[in-house]
């Protein structure tokens, strides 16, 4: 142990208040959801979009077009 | 599709915020163990004891004792 139990006391209360911020973020992320949702937005497709655009943009592009290749050889079609 | 693109361009640039904000906060978290474990406090343990934190108190007593006579009976220990 360190320098006693209210510093060790100190830290769990530092990151139990960042722990609650980061659960009331989320909860906010999902209310924006919900309002999408309402405005007539598929939110599943909405998340696979955010997912996707945290990959720098040439490499999406470059997985996507991959990706394609992959399907069509499992599904037996030509690719263009 | 609803309204226009300029209103789903507006759920990204929320959702999308939001997250960046999480993801600070993910990062202050880190940053508040890092000084933990210079404090001389196992983290992994903190990390634990966070998680327990979370569950009701006599929920809590109630599994870990549980979670004992589980681990006896494996170990073909008596229990007191």
């Amino acid at each position: 142990m360190a320098e006693g139990n209210g510093q060790l006391r100190a830290f769990f209360e530092r990151v139990e208040r960042m722990e609650e911020e980061k659960a009331a973020i989320g909860e906010d992320i999902k209310q924006i959801y919900a309002e999408a949702k309402s405005g007539g937005y598929d939110t599943k497709i909405m998340k696979r979009a955010v997912r996707l655009r945290k990959i720098p943009i040439a490499e999406r592009l470059e997985q996507e077009a991959m990706l394609e290749l992959y399907l069509a050889e499992a599904e037996g079609r030509a690719v263009e």
